[in-house]
């Protein structure tokens, strides 16, 4: 039986996967970051097991990383502030070991693939995570958007509230980007609640849904998608979907066409955060037949 | 000898030109955008001098566009507010009249395909124009950028510049987007003076440069392109790119790596908007070997 790796190389969770041909999970496990070696050890012994039936892997990394084919850091995890892990060879020290064809993404990318391959007819779509952070993977006829790196799209400077104009946001670098105003951390920042302890009327939900309408719009604008899937914890609140689209109408106002809203901006499609390990079994087993 | 021909279909006015196999134009004429009939009837009149010599023909069009393959209205200017051209065959016209082959994009499109042939070792590259409004093209890889449509990253929400809270922006759509705040019109809406009238000392400059230097910080995040052009009237005043330049690297704050910021955020290479003729030539010349 062939088989396809997946890691999903997460700053907190390495979760290790195997799939089959039809992108089934047929073993997962998963572990928690701490420094590279030890980290890549255990994933190096997790697919060991493997080794006899596993074709090819896909990495969906945090990032930044170099995905850039040629470049002499290709592979790398590179200016992460992530403590140890800052210039990190993760494809070298796992093709040294496992030697398989590999494909390295970013985590967001990954998730990407993964919600437009359970998907019909898609082949253009933009995944934004919202949870501790904002991330978002883009695919525009089958494949990544990126020049000389990948995206930073929840780090895109937004448009304030008029009822947050006093807030200064909580991004390290940036203060008030997109990250700073609408990632989990400024709702407790804000109320002094916890995000998930926030009662759904509380008038916060309404700014955060302002600020991820406006994610949805600079995607709309920037990249012409067929769909935009909202993934991550924030967007879990069951109120916010309909809050987001209902924001995003008023902020588009019919300056270009989209689909019918219900199609165009949705809940992921794979439960329990699993897109991008159906992206990642995906992206293996097309390397396989590209490289 | 091969001719290949461009044709700039504006808002105001129609450029339409000859060039040889080196992409040099032997012929240009200009005139009125007036109604479709008229106006498309005096390119066919014009190219039909030429066309024993005629290769091809690429038509950089002001939209919204359909410039989908494929599509059933591919090749028309769609829902345009612009009188008389909405909902016209562009292509159809011109292709029944002039039987050659053509390839259609945007007129922000063609200038970043002609930015992006002068230079060396380039193929990711994001133009904009900031004139009487904004637009933005975009491409990768060699190609343009977009799923179900072309961009529109004129309309993109933008931060508020702490000195503007009270301004409302002037885009007919969106207020406050981009455009309403930073093109041409804003800079009259908010001083009375016409905005190559206002002095170099005015701090509505800095206002400006901020808003323009989150468009590049835009397309930084969501393209990681190689090179950014600012072309159009606005950028002629000779002290923005610099203000620009500044207000980009306090915003970016080193989030992610770019090049040198002399190379990285650029006026156009071709003069007198002449962008859009070369990337037109090119465009249609790969349109023969491609199609």
């Amino acid at each position: 039986m062939k088989l396809y790796g997946s890691i999903e190389a997460g700053g907190t969770k390495f979760v290790c996967a195997v799939g089959n041909d039809k992108l089934e999970i047929i073993d997962i496990i998963q572990f928690p970051t701490t420094k590279p070696k030890e980290t890549l050890e255990m994933t190096v012994n997790y697919f060991e097991r493997f080794k006899d039936n596993l074709q090819s892997v896909s990495v969906a990394s945090f990032g930044p990383i170099d995905m850039v084919r040629g470049s002499k850091t290709y592979g790398y995890i590179t200016s992460t502030p992530k403590l140890f892990w800052d210039n990190t060879n993760i494809i070298g020290f796992l093709k040294d070991r496992i030697p398989v064809i590999y494909y390295f993404t970013t985590d967001v990318n990954a998730s990407a693939f993964g919600e437009m391959v359970v998907r019909k007819d898609v082949d253009s779509l933009v995944y934004y995570t919202i949870g501790t952070g904002i991330g978002g993977g883009v695919i525009q006829s089958g494949h990544e958007i990126g020049g000389v790196g990948h995206g930073e799209l929840g780090h895109i400077y937004v448009a304030k509230h008029p009822a947050d104009y006093d807030f200064d946001g909580v991004c390290p670098f940036h203060g008030a980007c997109l990250e700073g105003l609408a990632a989990g951390p400024s709702l407790e920042a804000r109320t002094g609640i916890k995000g998930e302890l926030i009662p759904e009327n509380h008038p916060v939900w309404d700014i955060q849904a302002f600020y991820i309408a406006q994610a949805v719009m600079q995607a709309t604008l920037s990249f012409r998608p067929q769909i935009i899937v909202l993934g991550g914890g924030v967007m879990k609140q069951s109120h916010m979907l309909k809050r987001v689209k209902s924001e995003f109408i008023k902020l588009l106002n019919g300056y270009v066409s989209i689909p019918p809203i219900d199609d165009y901006i949705v809940l992921p499609a794979v439960d329990n955060n699993g897109s991008a390990t159906v992206g990642n079994f995906w992206l293996a087993k097309r390397k396989l037949t590209t490289d």
